[in-house]
């Protein structure tokens, strides 16, 4: 009888077990937990549920296969806070004074001048020329292995001012639930970005769940060398090989994916392509756009709606009305996300 | 009593579906069913056993993360059969009949001229420029999905004449069972193929258990357009975006996975940068070469070891010594492989 106890109790916990491997899509109506804690109900919120009960749900006109089930997010301004200036930047302006004081007489001119001065709003002024001049000259020749150790120093010491935090604590915590929602209901996530796709990759998996392999990004060329005891390595070289942005963004997606995503995420008017062409697929499919409305928890900017614009993460009004026009949802953080960041909860 | 034991079959029940999900490593010493049936018994099978049980087994010193277990496999030649010439040239020499047709001036030049000859030694020694531009002769604009269709549409009526046979039929079923054990042993299994990254791409999933986005290959630039509609595509343009061969496979996989392989397996020179990369990591890593030495089941071409030379999948006597230096398994077709070919059996 002890014996029959003790099975029937591995039952219970066997079941307790089983259900983790096996949960049922966590659909906000099926499930006592909200998926999306951070989300305040609304129009925005239930689309996000209607679109997944509708692409998950076997028998729906809509249904989805599990394994076309792709779901892409842009990074800086959509996953993560983009202000006063993208955080790869950051950490490329941070090789300035070591180049200058290689070179001493670079200080007397651009960008480096300027770069020098610390003056915020010049600097995120800068073209990205000027940016990728410096990436260039800090990183050429490294191999892809010392490039991502000296980013993942870098992201260990960096504190943004305005919260005095590592850059990896200002996360969006309604996005990064929406991301496993998304997860938990087959689909499998990806970042899409116009940021460096090595440097994405060397937190995306502890950040934000998402292994390196898949990021789609802006990429240097890479030449296959061997170092000096024969052993084999991929180094750096001076010249842009992908610009994910823009039209890039799907044809990137493209290149990396093969398969026109169901779902895409993005903030600004780079995101556009990628949000028209997975919005031009068939059946339910579905773009959002994050609106940053608001200047007291995050940042206010535009031009959309009147508020200021901004060179880093512009969002048009014509991006706007087609947002409007085409039903893609737009993600007020002002009026939709209840918690902005994890570390405010 | 009798609830009880319901109760207690039910456990049984449980622990056997929970065992289907927790499934213990399928290594050679364990379990009762080989994993490699279609592997003859000897050096090259146990090397696979032993250096999955090294970097499978939790405490081992070369135990590699799951997250890390990255497995790379060239493709013609190495999955499936290359001679005289690889599937995906004979799908775009398909189309030289219906270019031809449209100019019919083009049948007296070259490459035009010898590919209407029919002469399959000739056709194998064109170079890849003269195929690379009936390619885009036959593409050029056409959407990513259209080109698919038209693959896919091919490869169900075309049919290789040594076995009267579609060509996803001629797929080593050696590898076949390899590939199935790295991925029960928590290896991600990629293709990194010479060939074209879209021809792989539409049969991947269905003959390798390999989906679209762990193909990397040779592609050719797309660009974001709208149809008459606004709706948005990708359409192949006329050229040559990135050259996954050589150099370029270790590059690409840096490029389309970002991190180095822990096992890699190819079979010809241009494959031979893929190994270099994966086996000068740290660790225990597994580089291996199929080599044809197999007239009579399947072909013999080398030219290491006194086999014939061929222009294609080349396999020259500095790569068979390399891996001979380098501890490289090479995989005799007529020794290693007790079947071929699934169709065999």
């Amino acid at each position: 009888m002890i014996k029959g106890i003790t099975r029937c109790a591995t039952a219970a916990m066997l079941l307790t077990m089983l259900s983790v491997v096996n949960a049922e899509p966590a659909l906000a109506n099926s499930a006592n937990v909200d998926p999306l804690p951070s989300w305040n109900e609304g129009r925005t919120k239930s689309t996000i549920f209607d679109f997944v009960q509708e692409t998950t749900t076997e028998g729906s006109k809509n249904f989805v296969q599990p394994q076309d089930r792709i779901a892409t997010f842009d990074q800086d301004g959509t996953l993560w806070v983009e202000h006063p200036l993208y955080t790869q930047y950051l950490y490329i302006l941070s090789k300035t004074n070591g180049i200058v004081q290689h070179n001493p007489s670079l200080a007397e001119h651009e960008p480096f001048k300027t770069i020098l001065s610390g003056d915020m709003k010049k600097i995120s002024e800068l073209s990205n020329a000027d940016i990728f001049r410096i990436a260039i000259m800090a990183q050429d020749g490294m191999s892809v292995e010392d490039y991502s150790a000296d980013v993942v120093k870098w992201l260990e010491t960096a504190r943004d001012p305005r919260w005095n935090r590592p850059y990896t604590d200002l996360i969006y915590q309604p996005m990064l639930e929406l991301m496993e929602y998304l997860r938990e209901n087959g689909y499998k996530t990806y970042i899409v970005t116009g940021g460096g796709q090595d440097f994405v990759r060397t937190y995306s998996d502890r950040v934000y769940g998402i292994p390196p392999e898949q990021i789609a990004g802006t990429s240097f060329s890479t030449q296959f060398k061997y170092d000096k005891d024969g052993k084999a390595f991929l180094a750096l070289q001076p010249s842009l090989f992908f610009n994910d942005d823009f039209g890039g963004k799907a044809e990137g997606i493209g290149l990396f994916i093969g398969k026109r995503p169901h779902f895409s995420a993005g903030n600004s008017t780079g995101d556009r392509e990628m949000l028209e062409y997975t919005t031009s697929g068939d059946g339910a499919r579905l773009g959002m756009l994050v609106f940053h409305d608001d200047a007291q928890r995050e940042y206010a900017y535009g031009p959309a709606q009147g508020l200021p614009a901004s060179n880093v993460g512009t969002f048009s009004q014509s991006l706007y009305d087609e947002a409007t026009t085409k039903n893609w949802s737009i993600i007020s953080m002002k009026n939709d996300w209840k918690t902005i960041f994890k570390f405010e909860q």
